[in-house]
């Protein structure tokens, strides 16, 4: 069977049970947004990693290699942001082409630094490699955290929670195919240099059950969170905060808002800084969406696919 | 300037010189085989990554997937061997065209699990992305050490060691390129399924000042330990240990070979295991070559050259 046929999630099942840990450190394999190790009696160790393909992810077109480094740093510390993590050390390897100019690897290494330096990552070590037809670029990123919140922390009664606003990813992704660099707008911005939500994340360690970054649309989160945690969810459409200029299902399908999805218990839901309720976590395996009219509409098994 | 034409060193020096380490924890930034980070009183990290491209490491007309898979790891592994580590835990990021098959991907997990297996490396995670036209691996590998041997360590005086014999991946390739799968020697096996000395690595951790694993050949390994430690060799050409079918122009320039060169105080070097002594390290900053004729020649500044 092909990839393309099985799917990134079904091949990451396939991947996840070839793979059990047999190191008794390890608190998290794969299946979540880190890798969870334990380092002392008080400390965990995060290990997090992302690659952006050039025609994938990226192209030269829409993006300067600037935002390309910032992304690919942004789109790993989001990860440890679920994680309610500290980024700490990162490796990055390059995927280059013969011609790829030196001046636009400089750029790419300032658009880390410009957000490595707000969080205090060093890039510490890498790896170069020839590249014939696409730019790679992958970014190692290892964290600590105090505490360990997991996509299957999720109870019945929980309420469903995002930190930040969504679609908005999509939205500029739209509007870069439309009009190119020429509309710089917010939701431009946030496709070429999101926000990782680390500050946030870290907050809201102390109140959250589970809790995943938005990396493949509302959709994917939903679905990861109650496979994962073995429940069901009952969300409701007009509570979803959309990005100015942002459609529905650009939020539940778009991907790449790296806002943060989180189930708390419901009298402790509003001390989660910035958080709106968007839902509920239900006993039921369903993920039922309700419409302003109050009318339920079960989610199909989809999100963003990556082949 | 284009990146050819820079070089891989040459750019390697670039990224460094942008990026210095500001966490007080990092050991070793980059420029040696791993990142080495100070984790508690006794204790490191060692963080390392490698990458392999279809058709730049590797093809589908001479690898199985198996052995992609186990390369891969091995690769990474030789890099915590040359810091006289225990290797742990793994990230691994597939790069996979549309018509990948499963069964193929099955494999090669099962070459990183078949290596893996015999050091109790864990694979705790990992990244798959689309890639359109060349497949890609990368794994980036997390070790600890309980003391730091760096490349620039080396002190005049110091018997350059070389616990291995070089040239033999370099003349498997040739043997796959002229017979393909068909002559399964030795040289072949050991291009396609490298063996990372971890144990020799540890063991001869006690009496190393500096050490490297040989990825790009005799002759850049002799380069960056010289080069890092501000200090010259004197290599005796005739007792550099070849491969068995191997020639000298494979062990200094062919690369791929994965055994350990070494430098240790004269009186300890008969202790380091499996060690031969290939020549010694002098204060002058130049590398001689010296013929069985006792005539020398400076080494130039090559090695292989990535792009």
């Amino acid at each position: 069977m092909r990839v393309s046929r099985l799917g990134e999630f079904g091949l990451i099942d396939t991947i996840r049970k070839m793979n059990p840990a047999k190191n008794r450190g390890v608190v998290i394999g794969m299946g979540d947004d880190t890798a969870v190790i334990r380092n002392d009696k008080s400390k965990y160790m995060l290990m997090t990693t992302d690659t952006l393909v050039e025609n994938v992810h990226f192209n030269l077109e829409y993006f300067r290699f600037f935002e390309i480094g910032w992304k690919l740093l942004a789109v790993n510390l989001s990860d440890i942001a679920a994680m309610g993590g500290i980024p700490k050390y990162a490796l990055v390897t390059l995927g280059l082409k013969k011609n790829t100019q030196v001046s636009d690897i400089r750029e790419f290494y300032a658009g880390i630094r410009s957000l490595g330096g707000k969080y205090g990552v060093d890039v510490v070590g890498g790896d170069i490699v020839s590249s014939p037809n696409n730019l790679f670029f992958t970014m190692d990123l290892f964290g600590i955290a105090e505490k360990v919140v997991k996509r299957s922390g999720a109870r019945p009664g929980d309420a469903v929670i995002s930190i930040g606003k969504m679609g908005a990813s999509s939205a500029g992704l739209a509007s870069l195919k439309r009009y190119g660099r020429k509309a710089m707008t917010s939701n431009v911005k946030a496709h070429l240099m999101p926000k990782p939500m680390l500050n946030q994340g870290r907050l809201a360690l102390k109140y959250a059950n589970s809790m995943i970054d938005n990396s493949d649309g509302l959709a994917r989160c939903l679905i990861e969170i109650c496979r994962e945690s073995k429940v069901g969810a009952k969300i409701y459409l007009n509570k979803i905060p959309l990005a100015k200029g942002a459609n529905l299902e650009q939020a539940l399908d778009g991907g790449e808002d790296y806002n943060l999805i989180l189930t708390a218990p419901v009298n402790r839901a509003r001390y989660v800084k910035g958080g709106v309720v968007i839902g509920e976590i239900t006993r039921s395996k369903n993920i039922v969406m309700v419409d302003g009219s109050g009318k339920g509409k079960n989610l199909k098994d989809k999100g963003y696919e990556h082949f």
